[in-house]
Order: C-alpha cells, then structure tokens, then sequence
C-alpha cells in the first residue's frame, strides 16, 4: 500500500441543475478526490488552502475518512474559494456564474513532511506553478504522479503548463482538453502527441461517453455507465481521478493491465457522484455498494465470442 | 445457419470529406449491410429497386459474395437513386447537397418466394411503409426482425413508423434519433420507452463512442475502436446493423449474451468500413483482418479487476 498525497481546491460550490439549487455547500477537486480515493481506506493526505469561513465540520468530515488535513492551511482573515456553477438541461454543459478565488490567488503549498515521499502524487487542477512546487518538494522521487488541468490553463499559463506536464507519468484530461492541447481532432492522434510532451500515460475523459486509457500502442476504452440520470455532474472528473490514483496506491501496482482496472475504479466512483447534489452521495458511499456497481461494470462490458 | 432477407436502398453515392471527393460510387443501405453480412458466408437477399443506370459489375460485386440479387429489381426506364453529401471538418456532422430518390420513389418491394421464410429480416432505412410490406410478405415468422430508420421518417411519417417499431423485436437507431422519438434526453431512458413501442431489443448507435444494447434491465455496451483517421464515415451505421444481422443469422442464437457479441463483430466491421471512401474497404476485407480487429477490441475493453 503507497501513501497518496493530493493537491487542489477545497472550496465552496453552489449548483444550479435543472433538478435544483443549492446553496453554498461542500466542493472543490481536492476534496471529490480525497473522498473517493477513501473507499480504499489508503494513507492520503490534501495539501490546499481555505479561508476562516470554511466550517469545522467540513474538515472533520475530510478527517472522519481518513484524510491527513495538516496541509490544508487555513487563512483566518480570507475567504474560502468560491464557484457557482448552471447547469444546461443536457447536463453537458455548464455556465460559470460566479468564480471568487479568495486565498487561493496566494496559496502557497506546502506538503507536510510526512508525504514528501508519497508514493503516489495526484495533482488536481490548479495553477501549473502550483502543481510544480509540489512536485519539486518531493524527496523521494514518486512511483506515479498524476495530473489534472483544464482549458483556463491552457489559455492563460501555456509555458508553464508545459513544464508540469513534462514532470508527470499520467494526464487525466476530458476530450475538448485533449483536442484543444495538441490542435488534433482525432483522439488517438492527440494521445500520441501527448505522450511526446512527457506523461507515458494518457487518460482522456469522455463525461457520459466513459474514458479512454493509451499508454504507446496499448489503448482500453471503459465506458460509462449509462445512467436514468445524472442529477449534478460536479466533481465527477475529481471523482474519477480519485478512484484513479487510490486504486493505484492501493494495489502499488503501475503496469497497464491494473490501470485499467484503476479506470474502471474510476468510472464506477464517478457514476455515485453525479447522483446527487455535490459531495452528498460519495459521503455515504459503501464499499457494498461500490463492489455491485463493479459487478454491473463487468456486465456492461464483458463478452465472450465466438470467431466465425 | 438462418437465411438473412436484407431490404434497403441500392444507389449512388458522391461524397466529400476533408480528406477528398468522389464521383457516382456505389452506396446505398442495403449495399453496406449486404457485404457486411457476406462476412459470415450465410444465404443473404437484397431487395431493393435501381434504374437503367445501374452498372452491371456492381450486380455482379454483390453477386460474387453470394448476395442473392434476384430481388433487386431494375426499371429500366428510371434512375438508380442518388445521394449527395459533404462532411464537416469534424466527420460527426453532415450536408445532405442531393437527394434524388428516382426510382425509389415508387419502389414496390417483392420478397423472392425462396426468401419469404428467413428467419432474419434486415430492414434498412427506407419509407416504413415499404418496411411493412416486407414483413406482410413473410409466409413463416421470422425469429428476429430488425430495423434501422431516421429522423426524416420520424418528421414525416410517424404513425407508419409507429406501426413498423410495434412489429420488429430490434430496432438499431442513432441516440440523436432515440432521443428525438421519445422526447426523452437519457438514453435509459429512451431505450425504457422504446421497449414500450414493441421492440425487445433496442440498440443505440453512437457513433465514434459505440452502441448501446438494451433488452429491459439488460446493457451491453460495446466501445468504438478509436481510430487515428476516419476517411469517410458513410455506411458505417449500415455496415454495423449488417455485421449485427449477419452474426445472428450466422449463430442463429437469439439471446442476449449471444446479441452482445453480434454488436461487437458490428462494431468492429463498422471501423473497417470508415477506413476509405464508399464501399471500397469492406469489397476487399478478409475474415482474417475481422479476426484480427476483434483481438483488438477484446483488448480494448476486457479486464480483471480485483476486488478492494
């Protein structure tokens, strides 16, 4: 079993859906993917910064899952970060109503010393400089270091995108992300130009269209579950790169065969989170419950032909 | 071994994709399905109408894979019908620049007497009252009938259409045109409402993110192969319920186990059908390159996960 060390936003969300509104509750990527990478009870800690207005219980549920909090540094005179999100009726696309960056526009990260030598490194998206102070504060050099970004990075902070990206053994990025990045249309085409920006892995997230795993030649594609409905997509990517990395530091095993199984964890957490409002359903999760939906997982996908 | 009655269009195709243009090629529905369906050397038929125009050696091509043509019957004073279309950069999107239905205008549609007990009907998108007529010609029942539509019929003919999805047990659809027959946006919940419409068996095409197989509480989800280059995506849908139907036709086994690999030799043959323009890549596929994509999509999407 590897430690996990996980870096991003821990912030406050309010969701418009066409299901309902809430008001500001519980959100960010550090905190879908601490609460997902809990259901393998691994050691893992979020490094990330909040404001005096971030409730106590917030963190006591971060804490009650076994989340190391030591590195989330609260500022006491700042507010916490803030989005507020609308969702269309297609749930595929969303409006940003309001982003408040409140501390995060200073965060300054700093890995407590106990997982300066995680095994596993998951760097949720945040400002690439950000992400890069993290990686250069480890002293042992990690086994795996996964990223996740999006398209405001790639517009505002390119450079220094490039440098992170050059650092890490696995991206984790939707299909836009992956078009925008490398110009190419063709998902396999701009997987192969990534590969030659650094990450040997690449992960190309497709929301209700599932995930597409490439490592070279070796391509596994998991589909996603397909759903009655999705009540609130917010943090299902973080979910998914949850599942993701814990299910690698889980097993401490990097080879392409168990990251499929590593996506396929990923999937099936991504498809709780969605069902209802922000962090609410992965709060409640069951291991029971995930072990079933794995089981649909293999029914949706498994065959066994005949060659005619 | 069943005998697979396939009824659709014959025609020409001209087609423009960012990747080049053609002239008057051989197209049309029931074509792609036919050399689909050649794939598992079963008795197949077309039934379909051309005109004088039709070139003998596109008979002959069908013939030559043994697709009983008897069916297809010439007026020799008409023209063979036409489509005309452009591809956008992205080949998920298309113009329709021509379409001259000429002879099929008033195609009155003769199943051959040896025909007329297939166990497996094919119905390639055509007016649904043609489709009918094909199923009131059937002196025995077949064991599966299938159908293909789209949204024209849907805007145009809807309660002939209705009347057609209540006898078939499968109907093979793209999800644009699922949603738009149920009004509903998820897919479950469509495939739910469809069932209610008659058939046992719904499948949604999706395009470059695969097809869904529903049968009640059943799914089946078989990804796309992702592909470096799609040369021309026409016939692909075409090519997916021919390699579906064939495959039944071919086992004669009807369950949904068996259905799930029936969708994966569609899926399959489809990606070899994008690779050049028209017909040009299924008329020279051999049954070793199938066995070989099948390999690949086996890798694609079989794993062994272990239990956290």
């Amino acid at each position: 079993m590897s430690k996990l060390l996980i870096v991003g936003t821990v912030a406050f969300d309010a969701i418009e859906t066409p299901f309902g509104i809430t008001d500001r509750i519980l959100g960010g990527a550090a905190t879908f993917i601490g609460l997902a990478a809990s259901q393998f009870n691994i050691d893992s800690s979020i490094v990330s910064v909040i404001g005096g207005d971030f409730p106590k219980e917030y963190l006591d549920l971060l804490s009650n899952k076994n989340i190391d909090v030591s590195g989330i540094e609260m500022i006491k005179e700042g507010k916490t970060f803030f989005w507020k999100g609308k969702y269309h009726n297609d749930m595929n696309s969303r409006d940003t109503i309001v982003t408040e960056l409140n501390v995060l526009a200073n965060f300054n990260p700093i890995v407590p010393e106990s997982y300066r030598d995680a095994e596993i490194v998951m760097l949720g998206n945040l400002h690439p400089q950000i992400q890069l102070s993290v990686i250069e504060q480890m002293v042992v050099k990690p086994k795996m270091v996964i990223l996740d970004t999006m398209n405001f990075w790639m517009n505002n902070t390119l450079e220094d995108l490039y440098r992170v990206i050059k650092k890490v053994d696995v991206i984790a990025i939707n299909d836009e992300e992956a078009r925008q990045l490398t110009r190419e249309y063709s998902l396999v085409v701009a997987a192969r130009k990534i590969h030659e920006m650094g990450p040997k892995y690449v992960v190309i997230k497709k929301g209700e269209h599932g995930a597409l795993l490439f490592n070279n030649d070796n391509v596994f594609y998991a589909p996603a579950l397909p759903l009655e409905e999705v009540f609130d997509p917010t943090g299902a990517g973080d979910t998914f790169a949850g599942g993701f990395a814990g299910y690698i530091a889980k097993t401490g095993d990097t080879s392409f065969e168990n990251m499929k199984n590593a996506v396929i964890y990923g999937s099936t957490l991504a498809s709780f989170c969605v069902e209802k409002f922000g962090t609410e359903r992965m709060e409640k999760l069951s291991n029971q419950e995930v072990h079933k939906r794995l089981q649909q997982f293999k029914a949706l996908t498994q065959f066994e032909i005949q060659l005619t």
